[in-house]
């Protein structure tokens, strides 16, 4: 069991400044970073949080990540914009897309924004919610390098892709969904398979393209696509959103953070914003959403002491209380983090 | 068993257009529903074909569906499109929202239309084909009367949403994925009762909400969606883009196409049309589209004697043989719908 440690949001927000700092991303570009991964940390999803600088400095540091991108951003037609990330850090890159697609969405309506050439950018909610806090409604998504086979395939070739939707409302409390297009990820695999539990049917293959329950077999094999035929649509349909679209990597073309140390990553990314004042005046808009949002809340749950959730719900709530009892902590990660704000670069890290 | 008949296409269409054009359906409006449900005839997807025609002229006759809507067609902004469809048929809303979206989005880049008072629209498979064969990139979704519950919750209250992408090809092998958010349709576990088998685990809840594999308590409980609260949080997005977006029914406020006949449905849709070729030369997004497809086609399937499939491959490939061998139909519909081209309207149908 690795030792938890709570960390101020503050302090840690420092301590990633430094680091990046260190490695030459200047001010705004650190800014645009810290939005996305800071955020991740404070709505509870710190797998994708700053603990990612971690990779990405070793990236900066092999060339493979250029600190100072050029990010050229062209308006090929009134409501798309095409940022193509010359390499640069993925929530930079992501950033810049989010913004512009805002920025255009207020003059056209909806507006369309595809990054090529960037890098994992995090996850997808901190995007959700910078779009949310702008007034406007955002649909996105990210490819990614393959960890999943085509339907009936056996050869890992499609990344688990994924899709997030934000919609903002009038208190604060944004609808945020965020998801892989995998059923599990596949660190729930690696702690039923410490426990010695069984998996459920349904999360993996084997090898050979058998199902499975043994977790062990599941990590040998191949995770499963939500809806079977459906997941697997969807996260090739992202694919060619994000990848092709942008003219960036897609398939196979797009390359492991962690594993892949030769090439740049080649993500794409694409960001729908839709201002949602251009459909309805305002007043009618929430009143409908908070109706349905009503609808849902009080329906009937199969569980008395578990109240129905709405997407978001849990990382809006994590978001608040986190600013007053930090973030956790991985100790050995913490440690790494602040060696690289210290400028040193000699991590070990029991798992990324 | 009920006895199957196959129809040439064109007896079919002559039949469906007699039938709608009795009941006062202007010949523009009969053209842009048979566009839809006659190609998801000839796509293999009858369940949401011309057989449909049959509650929708009795819902006509019933004042409940206008067989000439006033159509009203806004644009709040540059790239933005409103359909209100007065209460018209769902395909003719539908691809009028389509076409308006495709006719924009050649303009702007990107386009969102958003339908509002329409009616069910059959399935999403022929609108995405009508964005293809326009070299258009569609992304659309509608909402629907209510089938499954929130994630946790034992209270019907969200439609199982389908969603659906288009991606043109060159040689018109398009991609198209639609899919619902429910693991599968409700039929397959009336099959599945019918022949006393089991269901998997997965697919529903009984009506207390506990998983089961019973297909006669599923089908007395509920149906789950995809990946659990991943297609849930889908679902609802989905109504909220279709149904709030719009300005049309959402949540418990869209009615059934069968089984309420007090009030028009009220259902929504939105088409999200991209113009590829305002992110790429045509030459250079097919090349990468075929080159990702390619990717995808020549991998490794886990069964030898069943190659890897690509969205839309199967109805691609029913669409060129339908024409040939005619449509198939249960008896007693075929029945049905020549009744109604005659003007009979007493019509009885074991399953419609």
């Amino acid at each position: 069991m690795r030792k938890k440690i709570w960390i101020p949001s503050a302090r840690l927000n420092d301590c990633c400044v430094k680091a990046l700092s260190r490695v030459g991303v200047p001010e705004d570009q650190i800014k645009l970073t810290l939005q996305v991964l800071l955020t991740a940390d404070l709505q509870g999803i710190g797998t994708h949080g700053t603990r990612r600088l971690i990779p990405y400095i070793m990236r900066i540091r092999s060339g493979l990540i250029k600190a100072a991108p050029k990010i050229q951003i062209t308006a090929p037609a009134p409501a798309v914009r095409i940022i193509d990330g010359d390499d640069g850090l993925g929530p930079v890159v992501g950033m810049t897309g989010l913004n512009e697609a805002v920025k255009t969405a207020r003059q056209t309506g909806v507006a369309f924004a595809g990054c090529r050439n960037s890098n994992h950018f995090g996850p997808g909610a901190p995007y959700a919610l910078a779009a949310c806090e702008q007034g406007m409604i955002c649909i996105g998504g990210t490819n990614a390098f393959p960890t999943m086979t085509p339907w009936g395939g056996k050869e890992v070739l499609i990344g688990n892709n994924p899709l997030f939707v934000g919609v903002p409302r009038l208190k604060g409390n944004h609808f945020l969904l965020d998801f892989a297009m995998s059923v599990v990820a596949r660190g729930k695999m690696r702690s039923a398979a410490e426990r010695g539990e069984e998996i459920p049917p349904g999360w993996a293959l084997d090898r050979q393209g058998h199902p499975t329950t043994d977790p062990t077999e599941g990590l040998k094999g191949f995770v499963l696509p939500i809806g079977g035929h459906k997941g697997y649509g969807l996260a090739v349909a992202i694919d060619i959103l994000a990848g092709v679209l942008s003219g960036s990597g897609y398939g196979s073309g797009v390359r492991s953070l962690f594993q892949q140390w030769e090439e740049p990553q080649r993500v794409g990314h694409f960001f729908i914003c839709l201002n949602p004042r251009s459909f309805l005046p305002p007043e009618t808009f929430h009143a409908h959403l908070e109706s349905l949002v009503g609808m849902i809340k009080s329906s009937t749950p199969i569980d008395p002491q578990k109240p129905i959730l709405l997407p978001g719900e849990i990382e809006m709530a994590t978001m608040a209380k986190s600013h007053e009892t930090g973030i956790p902590f991985d100790e050995d990660i913490w440690d790494a983090l602040l060696a690289l704000s210290e400028g040193r670069y000699d991590i070990t890290v029991s798992d990324l």
